[in-house]
């Protein structure tokens, strides 16, 4: 229940970000559809495809096309006023990485994978689908150069099995995972933070 | 029967697509293979991905892999006089967008998806050789910008299950639907329609 | 045994070149990861994600990740000797490419396919590692353009089935194979081969 909920805002934030996105490349409105159902289920897509999870879970669970399509539209009507909210549009976007992180790790777990690669599974989850919109839009992905993104979701998907194998409540260990996403991703962008580049 | 036609019909037409694009980036032969190979058999291989159906078509029916070869090796011995024609090339590209679509939907059904998917499925299997070959040859997709490619295919794909609903056999089901994808795209290229732009 | 062994040569190569690379582009420590995982280990994705052996072999072997990360964080501290012996290293890309194309091509035949479709699976896992890389990168995939990659590994397949149909025994396929790819490949840059560009 509590995970349904999570996923539905982590796509509507993805989903947010997206049309807003491709709203700005001037895409026609089918490219923003696709830019944006790209970038609020293209990390679970392929998550799926690598577990081999098919048919993958927006062809099997049609709820994540109808949000998508709602999320569109209706920033579409209020794409001035979302635009202006950019920066607290930060904080959904965050949660939605959070919650992505959780939800990859979860289905790695599912069919007995290694907590290693759950918590890459978790990553993919929450930031390949930026990765597919930035290369549909001709772009380097931005994750690979600006932002920190990934550096939260792989701590978080630590903290995860840290607190797991403390033997906490599911539930608590869903909100302590989600929370230091969001912490450590809030405060990476507010101090400027950046991984280190290495000089040639 | 008429579906195998059919297939090879729109595979044929979007190899000799892929081809002419590539000679026009002067890329070396390999790369021209790869481009018209990605082109006719791209779309259908992410479908495949997506639903599970692996190994993918083109693995376990090599037609496909001959079809693509000899459609190659023939389009470059005949590039100039089909260059010249692309405006009649027009007309089987606007064809393997119909088949395509059809396929998709048609392999969707098999494994009892909904509707909704299944269309989407079809859109994926047209459109989407051409979006990983824009991808890869570093430009924007086309689809995303120019052309009406994933209108004709979502609405035909929306006349199919019309037609199925009114209790239709097969061929007519497969021709009404193939013949209004293709009406609707060449009325939309000779009418110069285009999708909206969003303004921000 | 000969087997697990090239395979960690293949994937410490290609774990060089990719990090090298992605030195080159400036991206932060996570885009290098990114890179050089993807460059070592795309190829062999993309195959067991388009003949459905999934989870894909890294989800399954965590020793892919420890020997990437592993490479990765040698090729960080040793960047400028290693880029000045980047002509040495072309050995071990190439001997990369050597053991991807026959790994790929054995994962075909224990799952039956046609000997042809067997060698392009070889083919995608030795060169499509390196077309993800450029794709992420935002550049047209070398491989379409300058150097000879997939023409040796599509030599070496066919000497591959010709030398198991002369009935040698498995290890002395799989040395031919993998030196006859070498030679090709290393003659083919020595000798500034390249395939030709079709002229419009």
């Amino acid at each position: 229940m509590l995970f349904s909920v999570l996923d539905i805002i982590g796509t509507i934030a993805f989903a947010i970000s997206g049309t807003l996105t491709a709203i700005e490349k001037r895409f026609d409105i089918f490219g923003i559809a696709i830019i944006a159902a790209v970038t609020a289920i293209g990390g679970g897509t392929l998550r799926d495809m690598l577990i081999g999870n098919t048919p993958v879970m927006w062809l099997q669970h049609l709820e994540y096309l109808y949000i998508v399509i709602a999320t569109i539209i209706v920033t579409i009507f209020f794409r001035k006023s979302l635009n202006k909210l950019r920066t607290s549009l930060l904080l959904f976007d965050t949660m939605g990485i959070g919650i992505f992180t959780l939800i990859g790790i979860q289905k790695g777990l599912l069919i007995g994978l290694h907590p290693i690669v759950c918590i890459l599974l978790g990553t993919v989850t929450a930031c390949f689908g930026g990765v597919i919109r930035d290369t549909l839009c001709n772009e380097v992905p931005i994750i690979f150069k600006k932002e920190i993104y990934a550096t939260p979701c792989i701590i978080g998907g630590g903290i995860f099995f840290l607190v797991q194998y403390m033997g906490f409540t599911q539930n608590i260990i869903y909100l302590v995972t989600i929370i230091s996403i969001i912490t450590i991703r809030l405060f990476a962008v507010r101090l400027h933070w950046s991984l280190p580049v290495v000089k040639l």
